[in-house]
């Protein structure tokens, strides 16, 4: 049989992470290479307790269909929250859509926004799954390297002085995926500035901004300008396996985005956005369950670190973030991770290489390690592994 | 401010069925024009019960990220019900796709295969979701009429003689929205021979077959042909809150479906998947089911249409459907039901007309009338409101 696709299925590539993670699930291997959040994290207790409470005290309306931006007592928490975060009022209606996972958020920015050949702007490296959501309506990327204070947005300033006109510019200043930078204050600051000047879009995608372990937390870009839709999700403070994150934009944006998740699902789950939203508004709850979970990942990123340190030396170079699951390394004298990673499976230790979050995929020296689903002991075992894969590469 | 969004925002459409719902949120109004299930028929105790046993004995993978193609546990109950149904094995990996309800399928589908200027094949009527869904994929509508047996396949090979080269035929062969129509068999197997003549896709969208309440079932079109890709839901027969739909079709289709998927949220809901499953993959469940909710339909049906046989005589005319929501009519004497909805909704009663389910939206004489959601009594106070309407119109 033979089937006609779309050329816009060029731009879809299947995801290198995803293709490795079956790797991963071979007994005995320590992985390094997902982007999980640590099952521990899950509060399941709270979860069942308000499953059980909506399902046997709310009546069908938790199951029934329901509006296509959100369920509204989810909508006013999201409303309450970033009118303190973004320090101007946030409206329930019209600015805030609720959506299948903060992934779905940019499947719908590209499609109301995104002609083939329209600019893109992103950061280097990048969050592969921006990159193929975006990928698949044919955008040219305009690429920005990012260094350990994010995006090098005077560069960007540069290019947009010299004529680039992007249609969005994607950005994760908090503890980027794979980085792990935090952007600057004066970054966030000059790119809303940009913003305004050249009636640009932003996309701040902001998953593990709550998973902050060391430093001060610093204003959303969306706090200095309106010209930015502001992207999170439940999936790493609460559970991802619900698919519920949020945007927040300008109306006129946010109109359009609205129709476009009409047409591509109906709504997010009903019952799943009554049950977060229920968990999650109790007085004090998100605070005790940061409190909880954020020490994890700070415990975590401490013990890889240190261990990577102690054992490899010189032979990799990292900066530490200040919060997130990720640590973004280079090792100075081996050229094409993608050779490491192969001597690593040898040993029992997985990681994603450096050159999968780029867009032309050029292999290079760098590695993304994720410390989030292994207790400190495993990863002082996987950077043992780690070491003789180093060793045998030469 | 302003923004410059993708040329593909002109086939973005608001639905005007939900536009219409929001006057029907009117106390006292009795709607005739959504397309909800009825509440009665949602198994909430059961629901409840497999909510607290997830949450208390399955640990946390049934809130973590899951594979894109769906819970293992939901592709092999969908393999095996299918199997029977498509009289040929169906394979757990490759065939199926758990979707974010029926309508992100559509989505799906129409991101990998619709070029702008593709020609794709609808009914008329047609449903609205499906066509706000493709058209943002801008493509040129084939329109085939439908009767009381469904699409006018003859018509359809016609066209296809002459030189018509669709890039998918879109059906709703059971208890179609609007029309209630169900595909006759011989267009069922002249579909499927098309098909394999002219290597077409077929999109088989089945959400109300379970609700039949009158005569045998028909074999579906993917019995007959393998260029299906057929899509059915929890959402009629379980709830519609979920999201949780799915996706069976040749593995060359599937495997970009799964790409765009990936692109698109990553997963269905790993928690609402694996509820769903467990609730349906009880012996007798969905047998039980069906059992107690096909009558409410039955009932429902009966009533509205010999009060409007009773109440307006030769002022309308339909046919009665053996399944489904919608009951599709014709007011002879009305040029434009859009009219006699103005008066309605001063009566006191809302339904939608047929305009909405077509390409062109040129006003007509049809009208859908759902009878889903209000009992009986309710269902024959609305007819006599609709009478009132319609002396009104003159």
């Amino acid at each position: 049989m033979s089937y006609t696709f779309a050329t816009r299925t060029t731009g879809l590539r299947s995801s290198a992470i995803r293709d490795l993670l079956k790797v991963t699930e071979m007994s005995d291997m320590l992985s390094l290479a997902g982007g999980l959040p640590t099952p521990d994290s899950f509060p399941l207790a709270d979860l069942r307790r308000e499953a059980d409470r909506l399902l046997g005290e709310y009546g069908p309306r938790v199951v029934q269909y329901s509006a296509t931006d959100g369920i509204v007592e989810l909508r006013q928490w999201i409303a309450q929250q970033y009118s303190i975060e973004l320090a101007r009022p946030v409206a329930v209606e019209g600015e805030i859509i609720v959506t299948h996972g903060s992934q779905q958020a940019l499947d719908l920015l590209a499609k109301i926004l995104i002609d083939p050949g329209d600019v893109v702007v992103t950061e280097s490296p990048a969050y592969l799954g921006a990159v193929q959501s975006l990928e698949l309506f044919q955008p040219r990327f305009a690429v920005i390297p990012g260094d350990e204070h994010g995006m090098q947005v005077e560069l960007l300033a540069e290019q947009l002085a010299a004529g680039l006109t992007p249609k969005l510019v994607y950005v994760v200043p908090n503890f980027h995926n794979p980085s792990g930078a935090t952007m600057s204050l004066e970054r966030r600051k000059l790119l809303a500035a940009l913003a305004d000047q050249y009636d640009l879009l932003i996309v701040e995608d902001d998953p593990y901004g709550a998973i902050r372990f060391e430093g001060t937390p610093l204003p959303p870009v969306a706090s200095f300008t309106e010209r930015v839709v502001y992207l999170s999700t439940f999936s790493k403070i609460v559970a991802p396996g619900f698919r519920v994150g949020w945007m927040i934009g300008p109306p006129e944006v946010m109109s359009w985005v609205a129709r476009a998740k009409q047409a591509a699902d109906l709504h997010t789950s009903s019952f799943s956005q009554l049950l977060l939203a229920n968990v999650v508004s109790q007085p004090g709850w998100l605070d005790e369950q940061k409190a909880r979970i954020v020490p994890m990942y700070r415990d975590r990123c401490v013990a890889l670190a240190d261990a990577l340190d102690a054992t490899l030396g010189d032979r990799i170079t990292f900066h530490r973030p200040d919060g997130g699951m990720f640590l973004w390394t280079e090792f100075p004298h081996i050229a094409d991770t993608t050779q490491l990673l192969q001597h690593a499976v040898r040993e029992g230790v997985a990681f994603v290489p450096g050159n999968a979050f780029t867009i032309d995929q050029v292999p290079d020296s760098k590695a993304r390690f994720s410390y989030s689903t292994l207790a400190p002991d495993q990863l002082r075992v996987a950077v043992e592994r780690l070491a003789r894969a180093v060793a045998a590469t030469g």
